[in-house]
């Protein structure tokens, strides 16, 4: 039995599988136990599949069909909000400021701690809502915000919790290097990172990635390649946070170590996006991050020159606080500068890249996960066109029809 | 009888008369005959009007209720779009290789020629449905893409039926002169404007506001002068497009002959600031444009330091395809800078300044039309943080609630 006809689109359009994109006028996708069986024009899709025989069915008449969106890097689970921090920098305090007054990234720390298990999951998931509604069908989340044992677990057990209850695929990633808590220095603290959190984390099967903050003045490529190596002997694969505000040599050690993505890259060289694309590590950009701070976007024209594609992300997070792959979307074209075409390619089936799901993640095609939007536009260059707005409507998720306005 | 109470909200936050900005915790408001009766704590609202003797109520638990938006300028009246020109431009085409192949302000020009006045409806009518799902509840909408009269008529005759169609408060702005059509030549199309179109206009009474394109190679000051001093002759108050490219001295025109407002004004010096201030000229700056175009932001912290206040608006045009004042409230944060107290004021009661509409319009107090949002944010200051998605869950227009999400 078909779950789903998605029928008489304007247009359905999609990445492929070398490269390029498609784009089918009066469209159709079929989709059967979760999985596509069929895209193309919606005479023959609907001939096969007639869109009466299916349990439910979509009229797209001129809308676009679109992949799901896939958010690969997220730090979506944590307590508190830092909304008056965002205030007061707008009223130009300085971020030591913020930091004497007790704020930044330790404030949330403490938030989380103090949180219960169940308030986080709580959060969590009407955080996933809200992606949801803007076309995200699978997100990469990460825990960091415990920078202890107890903290991580719960956090990473959360995520678990939330991705068991929500129809988006949420995947886990542990990130305990996030930052230096205040009860010890950086030697320290990535000992116990290595030696009491991956062990308990990986005991418990409660992360896929290990992620690290490479940075000047918080974790060093030497301890990003101590704390991703072990990772990789419990049998996480590694990302890194790299190269964003100095260039500290976060991208030579993600080719170096083979890892799934690295992140960031605002001050990658033309030698660091040649050294990613030859070992195969998906650059992630984070467009909303510079929105949020008013300061200059990656690069992504130099990663297109050196045929690297990249993937884009939300970075949601307690200082960028954006959940909406759209905006992202938004954002690569009018503050990056990609086309249309090359930001769906980044929001999709690179964006799946970057977390490793290589199963047809953000491509329609027969044998894909059924995962897709309808939006409300004629075209898909409308999408960052019409901009500031939701114009995804319906989102469906392995076959079935999960949101629809 | 009330006709509705919206209680129970986290807070209630609205600019005020004086130029300051009021939060009431766990506040209230409510309506009869369309005008707003009491604002303050629900338990001081509800035991004068209780929620129970209302038409309607609203219960606004954990949400923030604060004035519709206004926004005081858009060309939200158009036939076709130009989405293949955005992308064109993002894959490096030059403005003068769009207008060699027929594309630009032009274009939108033959395309309105040809529309019939029920598609210019229908059209804006759908526009003005997304506007208000992001709270905007009263707008200015501009004529200038028929520059001939026949055109000119149409355009304001649309809106005008759309007005009448559409809860929300739509105000008519004449602006012939904002292009010149390709027949012609720049003096002898201002004839055209003063001695064919605005007698026509003005006959029919089909707008409130004239405005005019002044800018280096399109209309000078003197011909911004005539055709807004002949505006003023048929009734027509001024508002001018000045200062954005070239500082070529609208800015001084609008202070001189008393405009309502002066728009754009990235290049305006602090002379021109103080001018418009003393004359009581609202300037209006336009974020969105700027972000489509990955320009520069207006220098809103120079209003600011002069004391200025400023209205910001969407720019809606083919060109700038924004119809969201939540959105423009992000770009006056994240993009100018602005604190979310400012932002707000901004696209509220100085925004219907711009437009004159000084009847406490964008103020949540005692005989102002009952005009509100609910957003669904904890605080004022999450409606720019949360960025990129929609925050506004109600809108309230005249006391009804004309959107629900
Ligand atoms: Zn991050
Ligand atoms: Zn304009």
């Amino acid at each position: 039995m078909t779950d789903l006809v998605v029928h008489n689109a304007a247009q359905v359009t999609t990445p492929t599988d070398d490269g390029g994109m498609m784009t089918t006028q009066d469209g159709a996708v079929a989709i059967e136990d979760g999985v596509i069986v069929a895209v193309g024009p919606t005479d023959e899709v609907t001939r096969e599949y007639p869109e009466e025989n299916a349990t439910d069915a979509v009229d797209a008449a001129g809308k676009t069909v679109l992949p799901g969106f896939v958010d690969p890097h997220t730090h979506a689970v944590f307590a508190g909000d830092r909304a008056d921090e965002f205030t007061a920098k707008l009223k130009g305090a300085e971020y030591q400021d913020i930091l004497e007054e007790g704020g930044g990234i330790l404030r949330t720390v403490r938030a989380t701690r103090e949180a219960s298990r169940d308030r986080l999951v709580e959060s969590l998931l009407a955080r996933l809502d809200v992606m949801l509604a803007h076309g995200t069908t699978t997100v990469e989340v990460k825990s960091g915000y415990g920078l202890d044992v107890e903290t991580e677990m719960k956090m990473l057990e959360a995520i678990g919790e939330a991705a068991d209850r929500h129809p988006i695929d949420v995947v886990p990633t542990f990130m305990g290097a996030h930052a230096v808590p205040d009860d010890t220095d950086t030697d320290a603290y990535i000992d116990r990172v290595v030696e009491e959190q991956l062990p308990a984390v990986t005991a418990n099967d409660l992360a896929e990635f290990c992620d690290i903050f490479c940075e000047a003045g918080v974790f060093s490529v030497d301890h990003s390649r101590r704390v991703l190596e072990a990772g990789q002997e419990h049998g996480l694969k590694p990302k890194i946070h790299a190269d964003e505000f100095e260039r500290l040599g976060g991208s030579q050690l993600a080719a170096d170590i083979g890892a799934t993505s690295a992140d960031h890259l605002l001050q990658s060289t033309e030698a660091d996006i040649t050294a990613l694309g030859e070992a195969n590590v998906t650059p992630v950009l984070l467009p909303g991050t510079a929105f949020s701070l008013a300061t200059d976007y990656a690069d992504a024209t130099a990663f297109e020159a050196a045929d690297v594609p990249v993937a884009i992300a939300t970075d949601f997070n307690p200082n960028c606080y954006s959940q909406s792959m759209e905006f992202a979307i938004e954002l690569a074209c009018n503050g990056m500068r990609m086309s249309p075409a090359s930001a769906i390619r980044s929001a999709t089936v690179t964006a799946a890249n970057a977390i490793d799901r290589t199963d047809g993640t953000g491509i329609l095609r027969e044998n894909s996960p059924g995962d897709l939007i309808v939006a409300d536009v004629p075209d898909y260059q409308h999408l960052p066109y019409n901009f500031g707005v939701q114009n995804v409507q319906t989102v469906v998720k392995r076959g079935e029809v999960v949101r629809h306005d």
